[in-house]
């Protein structure tokens, strides 16, 4: 019997490495992660978890937290720059792994490969134009097209957009070091930190803080919707973990568009079109290994 | 000597249609404007002027002002349907035209248009993602890719996102019908007349409201270049006719983005990154005519 072509993925996140081989969902032979510690410890198990598959593997897909350099034109291709996490800063990630794994590898940002996954075989596996966006310790997207990520002049940064806020219901300036409060100096988990000196996961579900933060979530997704034209949203990360917050922020997307993107998907079936990811935390690393796919 | 092929152009705007006949900018052997007063008066005059050249036509590109349905699945495809102007709401602008003119006839918005001009013949003639945003009457963009628009779950309609507005500098709530203070119910004309009772034209070239305005597109573009991030950025429209313009709104966009996006186009090169159309007043036309050449 012929052996199935099977890839690699590997997910690389702030807190810890999800490892995978195979070539679906279905079809998953080995799986591992590891904790985020620091760059040699870590890619040094990646390494020896890969290796003795290396032979059978087609291809390895790597999709890492950020800023992660993937313009291969780039003397920094494939480095995690400029993060501020410790040990990670200037860390030549891919050529670490490349070094001792002798496979065609391809790299995207965490959020991208999310976003692949979900393309592939989850939520907006129909869907010729998905966008992925996580809300959580930070805040990005990815927009899919035709199974491909789009790529301009550099990865999107839509994490990063400028929003409205009400000073006199919001007095918090933002916690974004470049840009104050735009989304994710509003909206994400240190804004939450910095807001009330507690973990977004901690605070109550009746804190009346939730209402705006399901209205940041919606006025960017109005921003992305107008600009993008997605045909499915898909939204993971911690903060959509509570579980009233799709409502919420459906109903204040259908409000803020008030009814001017005149399509029976957004006035009619918006539970359908903003929806969590099918593969759940399993997007990632299914993602990586459709990125290495191809 | 062999005919070369050729093709008609419309661009059918709120004050007058444009109409041309060729192949390429050195190329164009007939051209004609009409007003724009009622769609029997106004298409009857574009198809004379198409009909003796009907044999020699390969096919016909429209871009019309909207709302303008550009889904080839919708049973209104090719009307302009809720405009607000008179006489043109709910009209076949498409049926109209080939009902005289058997030819195969493709339409998109004006400003998808005027993009798909500047990214064959114009100033995004060398990139591969380009946003042509028009900035005067009304707001609008269109992204292309691969000189193709993107287009999703609809056209997109990137004048109306959401911007931050500081009520001190700015109490003007905003004169869009659905949004308020969108983009477009901040910086278009009507708001302008709304604010100032004059239209945008009049206003002097020292009102300190420019620099409000610049700051307006400046927020826009910094979302778009998050969300889309393309590798060149045309503004057309009135508004940017006041030649001070340009330098204020690549020096805010700068400022805005605080050096997050670390590309040294954005860096370096802003004054050739954000650029009027190097068409000028014909990238519609021409755009029509691209449209039609697929």
């Amino acid at each position: 019997m012929a052996h199935p072509t099977l890839y690699g993925g590997i997910e690389g996140g702030g807190t810890k490495f999800n490892c995978a081989i195979g070539n679906s969902p279905e079809n998953i032979i080995a799986e591992a992660r590891f904790e985020t510690t620091v760059p040699a410890e870590t890619v040094g198990q990646v390494i020896e978890f890969f290796l003795p598959y290396a032979s059978q593997l087609s291809g390895i897909g790597l999709g890492s937290f950020g800023p992660f350099d993937v313009d291969p034109s780039s003397p920094t291709y494939g480095y995690i720059t400029t993060t501020p996490k410790p040990h990670w800063g200037n860390t030549n990630l891919l050529g670490m792994l490349r070094e001792k794994l002798p496979l065609p590898i391809t790299v995207e940002l965490d959020v991208v490969v999310a976003g692949l996954g979900e393309a592939k075989w989850g939520a907006s596996k129909n869907d010729s134009h998905s966008l992925y966006l996580t809300v959580g310790t930070g805040i990005g997207g990815g927009f899919i097209v035709d199974g491909k990520p789009l790529h301009g002049l550099t990865s999107a940064e839509m994490g990063h957009i400028r929003l409205a806020r009400d000073p006199e219901r919001d007095p918090f300036r933002g916690a974004c070091p470049y840009h104050g409060d735009c989304f994710e100096g509003l909206a994400a988990g240190p804004a939450l930190q910095a807001r009330f000196g507690q973990r977004g996961e901690t605070l109550p579900d009746d804190h009346p803080y939730w209402d705006l933060e399901a209205g940041y979530i919606a006025q960017a997704l109005v921003n992305y919707i107008l600009t993008l034209s997605p045909k499915r949203i898909i939204i993971g990360g911690g903060v959509m973990q509570k579980n009233f917050m799709f409502p919420w922020v459906r109903q204040k997307t259908q409000g803020l568009l008030n009814g001017y993107v005149n399509h029976e998907t957004i006035l009619h079936h918006i539970d359908e079109y903003i929806v969590p990811p099918a593969l759940g935390n399993r997007a990632g690393v299914l993602g990586a290994i459709a990125l290495a796919m191809g």
